[in-house]
């Protein structure tokens, strides 16, 4: 069982951070697969950015665009602490992320397992490679907590 | 044939826009069906801003809840010129957008008609009204004439 990845760890602070901040509780970091360095983060901001696009990955990835100034991250890894939703897993692929790491799976939302599978559909044309599960449960805890407060 | 729409008009001036700055030709709207006003607007600019998620509704959308101060635009509608991609259906939904009237299809890489059919998944939470065709020659014809541009 793969466990310690540290840019999940850090994925996983930027998720605590907005878990305190009443946000949905996802956090994003993407890293230079030939640095090894994290070139941008983010975490959920929809209620402070008043932008329900505001998702961790999408923000992380337009960060990410400006720091390497270029269109395309194609020698980058995307690690997120849930399973993208289908808006941010066209967009993974739109940047042409090389590989992407997530957390929990989102039966309910998720695009890239579940619902539109969107790396699989026809009008996908880049494949990133997916790793799922890494410390998901430490993820599917702080979302755990998130959801019971709002019971 | 429905052929006159004065926000689709307005939508492929700015499809007219984006091809004159070498931009994939398409324009994007926002109507609050409230006012029946124009409350955003934007073409592509991925080459402009380089930022593959530069599409013409996501810029168009973060722009109409910044102007409306609302994460949600519920009684807005989008006018665009093509088929909205995967990512930008899925933005449509999670922001809410009442109805979407687009013009030419995208059988390559849609996601409302076509691939994924992203408001048919399950994974979507809120389906839009969809209306196709608008003007969908006059769009086509900046599209044909982009490509072939770049052949």
């Amino acid at each position: 069982m793969i466990t310690d990845f540290p840019a999940m760890k850090r994925a996983l602070i930027l998720a605590q951070e907005a878990l305190e901040a009443d946000e949905v509780p996802v956090g994003a970091v993407i890293v230079d697969s030939q640095t090894g360095t994290i070139i941008a983060e983010a975490r959920n901001s929809m209620q402070q950015a008043g932008d329900a696009t505001a998702h961790a990955e999408l923000t992380a990835l337009k960060a990410a665009m400006v720091a390497k100034g270029d269109a395309r991250l194609a020698e980058c890894d995307l690690y997120v602490t849930l399973e993208p939703c289908p808006m941010c897993a066209a967009a993974i692929a739109l940047v042409r992320i090389r590989r992407v790491y997530y957390g929990a799976e989102d039966p309910k939302s998720g695009g890239v397992d579940h619902g539109p599978r969107i790396f699989q559909s026809s009008s996908c044309h880049h494949q990133p490679e997916v790793v799922s599960g890494i410390m998901e449960k430490e993820s599917a805890k702080l979302l755990r907590i998130f959801f019971q407060s709002k019971r």
